[in-house]
């Protein structure tokens, strides 16, 4: 990536605080030791400042209605990956287990059992139940 | 359908009810002239069990956000009629239209800007501004 | 195309023969007039080859039960326009306007309500009574 | 879930004998041990009801072709937990290896055939040939 | 939007400057009047900074080879509205309105034989020939 | 499959040289032993016939682009078996991996970033660095 083209570090410094906010387990992480980074090493930067630093850095919606939604989408479009992730950050920020419970199971309202099947499957692995 | 396998009355009762909160302009309505209510007489009295008597009705999740994630939803899964409805709703249930277009610019991260670019068209519509 | 590459003769007219059996009222159509066969003149040709003449003739399923799982991956998938032509065809091969209508309500539990709502408005539309 | 809001009694019951005789080696586990079930208790509860007590049971659609387009919906949509269970009850319910092969593999001209493979190498599992 | 998370400006002129190449017939203008810039006037900006001006933007893939992969992803997911735009981008860079049709039969491969008929029915409209 | 309805023996050729080039070091190989084969022997022709002897063997575009837009599609549909044979597949075309990498970080604008997420650690994979 030339130079002049890199994401903006204003923006990728405040995505961090958001993500260090969803999972300060790992804030401090350069996160350049996944198998992602050594491949695509612009791309954890890309995604901290254009989803993160950008858009969930926004103040019309509270971060917590903001890790709520995320759930919801990634449970719809069937992301085991990131809701696993998310499931954790939305703990972090103050949704009980049981709302994403809620949330998990209403699932299979908009986007079918299977998928709500498969979303409550990780939450039992997150939750410690499984 | 036998009698016996027909959806629960008291279901069905509770469904009404919470879509009477999220649509008020059309309670009252039997839904029975509807294109989908004249081929499929049971279907929105399924719904209306399944759907709202018995996971929206369960006490664990604010029905404000219940109608956030659904929102939410129907954007990254591209269903345009429904998110319609449903963006009328979260109105109706105190969500307001700026966390809603949050919720849609933030849809870009998890399904795609075409999603989003998408759902904003819908709300674009339904806020009076198109 | 070359024309040693075009799909072959006998597999191209199979095909067509059981598009006549889902179809009847539009056979001896060329098709060529359609826009698609205007920008890609080969594509009809391609799928009546490979879809009808190759794998929809195969003798270890009945016609008509590849109808109705037709129908049922269109619903699950929302392609209205290829559901209603299918809605047609299932008709043509003895499927039961009532069994279409259970197909597509069962599909609001596989592929969500929305889905489901979907379908049902094509099949209203197609059944008459929209 | 408050009592009343319970899905009904008679409807679980229904639906737990449609499970039955898709899935006679697992009737009379309560299920309540695998991790959906210790996350989300209700659950397999609702789906007992809404799934299969109200929709599954209607009388407008044999069994058998519920069972066959639930096959096909789960191979379009990608859902191998689900195909590896339904694929099994549709053998239960008297649908031949042979024709569940046929709409695995008609599956490739409706979504692809990345999705057939993938239904196909679930099918070689199921059907003791991996 | 804080003044200071706003997209960096350098990186939305560069993004502007790349869809100046792919639309040139709309370049200059601002986009502030579509509905979607009404209820969500930042998002044209963000996609601006980070779909064109950061990931579009780099040197390690021809603009050429990043408009046919698009065009090809766009009819893969069903997105008719930027599968036109990204048509007319397409013939802009330079390729040939017989590779995009080329791009678009092989869809049905990939993603079904519906997703590559939406796909070549917006090409027909796009193409003149509709 | 009777003998006047199997894939011409012509095109099945074509599509096997194609697929030769593509992944010369399993060429030779029957495909006879894969499990998909064992439940479904006429499939892997069917494919051979229809996908590479008929649509990637059309002169219209060159192989090379069919294999880049190939693998968007695959990226964006979330199919990481196919895609992993494609990424291979590419690199024996000429592609380079740096070119593949922009093509899949380019994703997360289309599909979202979840599925650029997972396409990218199957390129880590296949690029030898995870």
């Amino acid at each position: 990536m030339p130079d002049d083209a890199r994401p903006d570090d204003e923006l990728v410094a405040r995505g961090r605080e958001i993500q260090a906010r969803l999972w300060p387990q790992v804030a401090g992480s350069s996160g350049t030791t996944s198998p992602v980074a050594r491949v695509a090493p612009d791309f954890h930067r890309y995604v901290a400042s254009s989803a993160f630093g950008t858009l969930w850095n926004r103040p019309g919606l509270a971060l917590r209605d903001r890790s709520l939604v995320t759930v919801a989408q990634l449970a719809a479009l069937g992301r085991p990956d990131e809701l696993r992730a998310h499931l954790r950050g939305a703990r972090n920020v103050g949704i009980s287990e049981d709302e994403l419970i809620e949330v998990l199971m209403q699932t299979a309202v908009y986007a079918g059992v299977p998928a709500a099947n498969e979303a409550l499957r990780v939450a039992a692995e997150v939750f410690g139940t499984a």
